[in-house]
C-alpha cells in the first residue's frame, strides 16, 4: 500500500489507473487508500462541463485539455456518462480518446458510468477527483453526459462549471437552461456557426437578468470546438470565474459529506427486511409511511 | 381533512389540485393525506415516458392522453421538469396544456420541478401518482425531460416505461440509449419521418440482441407524433407490456422505500454538526471518511 501510494503521489499512470478501479469497484483498497491520499489533495482546480446531449462537450473537453497540456498543466479528464455496464461504450470512449493522449503522461483519462442501483455517481466522481488531485494533476475536467439531477449534483462537487448550448435545440430548451441556471458559472455557447445563435443568446440573457441571484454577470463565451475556435476565450472565462470566487471549500464539503453519507446509509440498509416491508405496503397491509417510521426507529433509533 | 380526502376519492379537481401543492410543498397536511389516500391506491397504471430533450415527449404524452380521454379513461399527466423554481417554465407549461383539457374533468396534469437540494425529485413523483390514483385516475403518465439518473430513478417507479428516441440525434445517442436500456419496456422511435431512421433501428436492435436480459424482445414503435401518425399502436404495445409484466407489487415498492427512507434520512442531519464536519474536511485536519465514521456512530449509533 505505501509503496501504492508514493507512485500515485509521484504521478505515475498505472498506479493511478489501478486506484481508479479500485474507487470504480469500491473494492476493500479504495477506502485506506483515499483516506491516506487524502492530505495531498486540495490543490486542484475541479472543472465541471455539463449540457444535453448533443452539444460537443466532448469535442469542448479535448480542445480545452489539448490547450491546457500546451501550457504544462497536468491534467486529467472524468467523463461521467450513463452507459450500462454491459454497453462498453465508456470503455471504447477510454480508448479512443487515449490514442490521442498516448504518449503523453500528463494526462489521464477516465470513464465513470452510472451504477444499476440508485445514487452514487456524484461520490464516485468525487472520489476520482480526489485521487486525480492527490496524483498532482492541477485541472480536472469533469464531463457529464444529460441534462438531470445528475449534473447538478456533480456541479455542485466542482470548483467552476461551464455549461454547454448550442443555437436552435428545439421544444425543452427552455427547461434545460432553466435546469441548469443556478449551477451555471459560464455558459458556453459551441456550434456557435450555426443558426439560432443571437435568438439563443437573446433568450439566455433574458433569462439572466430575471435571476435572484446576480447571475446577469455570468459570461457567455461562444466557441465552434471542431474548429478549435473560441477555446481560448472559454478557458480564460473558466480560469477567471475560478479565481474570483472566493474559495470556499467548507461550503464545498458540506455536500460532499452530505452525499457520501447519504450513500453509506443506503448501502447498510439491511436488505431483507426492506423487502419484507416493501410486500407489507405492495399487499396495502400499511401504508408507506408507518413503515418508513417502523424502520427509521428500529435501524437508527428514531423515537419521533 | 376528512372532507377533503372525500373530495379528492370522488375525483374532485380543486381537492386533488390542492393536495398536489401540499405534496410539492411538503406541507404539514401532505403525510396525513398520503396515509389517509393509501389504501385507496394501486388500481393505476404509471406509465414513465422518458428520452433526452427535442425527442418529443410533450407531444406525444399530450397525443397519448387525447387517445386515452376518447376511450373514457381518466387520466393525469405529471411532467417532471428540471426546471428551477424562478423560471416558471413548469408553471407555464402547465397553464398552456390545461388550456387544451380545460373543459375535461377526466384530465389532470401537474408539473414537479427539481427542488435546490439533492433527491427528493423520484419521492415527490410518486407521492404525486399516488394521489392520482388515490382519485380515480387509471393511466398516470409520467413524463421526464433529460437523460440521467432522475429518469432512471423516476422509471424504476413505474409500471411500463417507454423511452422516446428520434433518428439523427448526434455523438452522445450512443451513451443515452445505453443508459436508459435497462428500464426500456417499450422504445418510441419519434419523428420517424427524419432521415436516419433506419440506421437508429439498426443500432437500436443490435444493442438489443447484445443484452444479457432478455431485452430482444422490447418493442419498437415508430410515431410522428405531431402529426398522430402511430399513437395507437404506442399504447397498445405499452398496454401489452403492462398485461404481459406480472405484476410484481413488492418488487415495486422496494425502491421505492429507499427512495423515500433516503431522502428522510436526509432530512433529519444536523445542519450545523455537517457544517463543522466539513470546515474539518476542508482545512484538511480530518478526511472525510473519519468524519463520515464518526457522524454514523454518533448520530445512528453504527459501531463499526
Amino acid at each position: 500500500m505505501q509503496d501504492w501510494i508514493g507512485r500515485i503521489l509521484s504521478g505515475e499512470r498505472r498506479a493511478i489507473a489501478r486506484a481508479a478501479t479500485a474507487i470504480e469497484n469500491r473494492t476493500a483498497d479504495a477506502e485506506p487508500l483515499l483516506k491516506a491520499l487524502f492530505p495531498h489533495t486540495g490543490k486542484a482546480t475541479i472543472i465541471g462541463i455539463t449540457g444535453p446531449p448533443g452539444a460537443g462537450k466532448s469535442t469542448l473537453v479535448d480542445q480545452l485539455a489539448v490547450l491546457l497540456r500546451s501550457r504544462g498543466v497536468p491534467i486529467a479528464i472524468i467523463a461521467v456518462d450513463p452507459s450500462s455496464p454491459f454497453s462498453g461504450g465508456a470503455l471504447l470512449g477510454d480508448r479512443i480518446r487515449m490514442q490521442r493522449h498516448y504518449a503523453d503522461e500528463g494526462v489521464f483519462i477516465r470513464s465513470m458510468a452510472t451504477r444499476g442501483q440508485m445514487g452514487g455517481l456524484a461520490r464516485g466522481t468525487l472520489e476520482m477527483a480526489l485521487l486525480m488531485d492527490a496524483a498532482g494533476k492541477e485541472a480536472i475536467l469533469v464531463e457529464t453526459v444529460g441534462a438531470g439531477q445528475d449534473e447538478v449534483d456533480i456541479a455542485r462537487l466542482a470548483d467552476v462549471t461551464a455549461v454547454l448550448l448550442v443555437p436552435g435545440m428545439g421544444d425543452d430548451v427552455q427547461a434545460v437552461k432553466a435546469g441548469i441556471m443556478e449551477i451555471a458559472d459560464v455558459f458556453v455557447i459551441n456550434k456557435a456557426d450555426q443558426p439560432g445563435l443571437s435568438r439563443l443568446e437573446q433568450d439566455l440573457r433574458a433569462m439572466l437578468s430575471l435571476s435572484p441571484h446576480g447571475k446577469e454577470a455570468v459570461p457567455i463565451v461562444k466557441t465552434v470546438a471542431s474548429e478549435s475556435t473560441g477555446i481560448e476565450e472559454a478557458l480564460e472565462a473558466i480560469l477567471a470565474v475560478r479565481v474570483s470566487k472566493s474559495r470556499d471549500e467548507a461550503g464545498l464539503w458540506k455536500p460532499r459529506l452530505r452525499e457520501m453519507l447519504r450513500d453509506r446509509l443506503i448501502d447498510r440498509l439491511p436488505d431483507e427486511e426492506l423487502s419484507a416491508a416493501a410486500a407489507q405496503v405492495a399487499a396495502r397491509r400499511q401504508d408507506p409511511y408507518t413503515v418508513l417510521d417502523q424502520l427509521l426507529r428500529r435501524w437508527f433509533g428514531y423515537t419521533d
